[in-house]
C-alpha cells in the first residue's frame, strides 16, 4: 500500500493506495470518525463490493443507500434521498458518508455530505479508474441540472480517499481505457518522467498489473492533489487539469452525450488540444501513440465546426476573449491561454471536420 | 452610516448599518464584485423595496427572483427555482447573489449561492429586525426537509451586509418585539453594559428611534461577528448564541409552530434557561423585565413537561449526556452546560407547565 497526503491545511487528508484496502478499510479511516456511517453506493457496483465494505465495519452502525445507476440520475433529488436516508437512521453532525462507486457516486454522495447538517465528513471509495484517478481528489462535488452538468454543488474536501486497486478487475475495457486517458493527461501537463514511464509500461499497464497499475493510480493522484493544493477553487492554476476537456466537452454535446464516454472524449479533445499549441511534431505524434496504446479513439467522426465552436461557448454570441485553453508548450508542460488565434482555432477545427 | 467587521480571515466582510442604505446599495457593494446581480426576495418585502433597490443598480445586469413568502417554501425545490433563474440568465462563476428580505429569504438565497456552481458571492440586504440581528450575519444558509428545520444546508459567509434601519418602519408589532428577543439575548450572553444601555433605551426602541435602534443593531452585530469570528463552524463557543434556543424550539415544536413566533419563543425559552441557571433573582428580574417592556410574552401557556423533555431530545430514547444547554453565571456571561442536574431542568419544566 503506498499513502500519500493532499496538502491543504486542517482540510489536508491522506490517500491510500493498493490492492486488498476494501476488506481493511475500518482499519483505514481517520482516528477522529465517529460510530455512524452511511454507505451509499449503486446498483451495480454494491452487488460486487458492498458486502465486502461493510464486512469490514464492526462496532460502527452502518446504513446504506442505493442510488440508480447512470448520469441521468445525478439530480438535487436524488441527493435529498440520501439525506433523508441519513436522517431517518438517526445520524447527526458526527456522522461519515462514504461513497463507493464511480464518479457520479462520488460527486453525489460528496455533495450530500456538503450540505446534510451544514457539512459533514466524507470519504472516497473510487471504483472506477476515472473515479481514482480523477474525481475522488480535489474536493468537486454535485449535481446536474436540466441546463449543464456539474451546476449545482460545493467544493467540500474528502477526509480520506481509499483507492483499491482489485476493484479495477470488473472494470470493463472501454472504462478503464477512458480512465487511462486521465492518467495520460496527467504526464502530458505536469510531468515528462510520468509521461515517459507510461510509455514504457504501457503494455502492463493494458493489461492492468497490479504494481504498474498502482504506481500510475499513485503518480495521477500525487500530480492532481499537488494542483489542487495550490489552487482548492480552481481560480487559476487548477485550470490546467481542463487539458482535453474544453475540445472533449464539445465532442461530447455535439454528439449527443452517447458515442463516447468521457474519457474518450477527452483523449480526442488532448489531440486537438495539442494542434492548438506550439508543440513539437514529435511530441505530438508521441501522445497520440500513447492515445493508440491505451485503446483509446483517435477519429471523433464527423464534427461540425460551428457546433463545436458553439459548444465551446465561442460563437458570436459570446464575448471575444472568454474562452480559455489548456495548452502544452512541451510534453509535461502545461499553459492557460486567453489570447490564442481565433483562425487557428477554425482551421485545427476544420480539419478534424472532415 | 456605521460600519463593522466580521473577521474571518480571508473570508472577511463588512457589515453596514444605518437609514437609506437601499438607496446606495450599489456603491456600498465590494469593489470585486461583477456586472451580474440577481436580486432574490419574497412577495411580501419585493412590493415594498424591490424598486428602491433596483433603481440603485447602474451599469450591474441585473435579474430578479421572487419567492413565496413562508416558512413551509424554505424548501430545495425553491432553491433549485434560483439556481434556474440565474442558469436562465446565463450568470456564471462572476454572478452575486442578494438576498433582499427576512431570515428564510437570506438563508436560501445563501445556500443557492453557496450551491451555484460550486459557490457565488452573496450579499445579504436584511429588512426584518430578527434577520438584521441574527440570521444575515454568521453565513449559515439553509432550508427545511420533512424531517425538521434547516437539516440541508451549507456555511457560507456573505460579501457584505446592508442593513437599512429604514426597512423597519413596515415591520409589524408582533415581528419587531420577536427581533428584539434576539438583541436581548446578545446582552445577556456576552456584554452587561449593551444589556444595561437596553434598559436605559427601552423606550426609545420600542418606538422604533432610528439612533437607539441603530446603535442596538450595531452593537448586536458586533456581538454576533465576534462570536463567529472566534468560531465559524459552531464547534464550540459558538453553541452560546443558543440561549433560550434549545427550551424555545421545544416550546414551538410543542405549540406546532403556529402560536408564537421564532422570537417570542426565544424570549420564553430565554426565562426557563435563566432559571436552570445559577443567576441572582435580581438578574432574573431584570432579564424578565427587559423582555415584558419590549413587549414580548413571559407566559407560554400549557406545556407538559413530557412533551418539552421529548422535543428538546431528552428523553429516555436520548443517551444521557447528550443534551447541551446554554446557562448565564450572570447577565453578560453565558457558559455551556452539559453536566445540569437533571432533576432540576424536570422541576423547571414543571414550573412552567401549569
Amino acid at each position: 500500500m503506498e499513502t500519500l497526503n493532499v496538502d491543504l491545511g486542517t482540510r489536508s487528508y491522506p490517500i491510500h493506495v493498493g490492492p486488498g484496502l476494501l476488506a481493511r478499510a475500518d482499519a483505514l479511516l481517520p482516528d477522529t470518525m465517529g460510530a455512524d456511517v452511511l454507505v451509499v453506493s449503486n446498483a451495480t457496483v454494491a452487488p460486487l463490493y458492498l458486502d465486502r465494505l461493510l464486512n469490514a465495519f464492526g462496532a460502527r452502525r452502518v446504513v446504506s443507500h442505493l442510488l440508480p445507476d447512470g448520469e441521468q440520475h445525478k439530480t438535487l433529488d436524488e441527493v435529498a434521498g440520501i439525506v433523508t436516508t441519513a436522517l431517518e437512521a438517526g445520524f447527526s453532525r458526527d456522522a461519515t458518508f462514504i461513497a463507493l462507486g464511480g464518479g457520479v457516486v462520488g460527486d453525489m454522495t460528496g455533495f450530500a455530505a456538503a450540505v446534510f447538517m451544514r457539512g459533514v465528513r466524507c470519504v472516497q471509495i473510487p471504483t472506477t479508474l476515472l473515479a481514482q484517478v480523477d474525481s475522488s481528489v480535489g474536493g468537486k462535488t454535485g449535481v446536474n441540472h436540466r441546463l449543464g452538468k456539474n451546476l449545482i454543488g460545493a467544493f467540500h474536501q474528502p477526509s480520506c480517499v481509499l483507492i483499491d486497486t482489485d476493484t479495477l478487475d470488473s472494470l470493463p475495457p472501454r472504462e478503464f481505457a477512458a480512465g487511462m486517458a486521465e492518467v495520460i493527461k496527467h504526464g502530458a501537463i505536469a510531468d515528462l518522467a510520468y509521461f515517459e514511464m507510461l510509455e514504457r509500461q504501457q503494455e502492463a499497464l493494458v493489461s492492468r498489473e497490479s504494481d504498474a497499475l498502482g504506481q500510475a493510480i499513485a503518480q495521477s493522484c500525487r500530480i492532481k492533489a499537488a494542483v489542487v493544493a495550490e489552487d482548492e477553487r480552481e481560480r487559476g492554476r487548477r485550470a490546467i487539469l481542463n487539458f482535453g476537456h474544453t475540445f472533449g466537452h464539445a465532442i461530447e454535446a455535439c454528439t449527443g452525450y452517447t458515442r463516447w464516454l468521457h474519457g474518450e472524449a477527452v483523449a480526442l479533445g488532448m489531440l486537438m488540444a495539442a494542434e492548438m499549441s506550439d508543440l513539437e511534431p514529435v511530441s505530438q505524434a508521441r501522445l497520440r501513440d500513447l492515445i493508440v496504446a491505451m485503446r483509446l479513439p483517435t477519429e471523433p467522426g464527423s464534427l461540425a465546426t460551428a457546433s463545436m465552436l458553439k459548444a465551446m461557448g465561442h460563437d458570436k454570441k459570446v464575448q471575444a476573449g472568454s474562452l480559455t485553453l489548456i495548452l502544452l508548450s512541451g510534453l509535461g508542460e502545461a499553459y492557460i491561454s486567453r489570447d490564442f488565434d481565433d483562425a487557428r482555432l477554425k482551421s485545427v477545427l476544420d480539419a478534424w471536420s472532415t
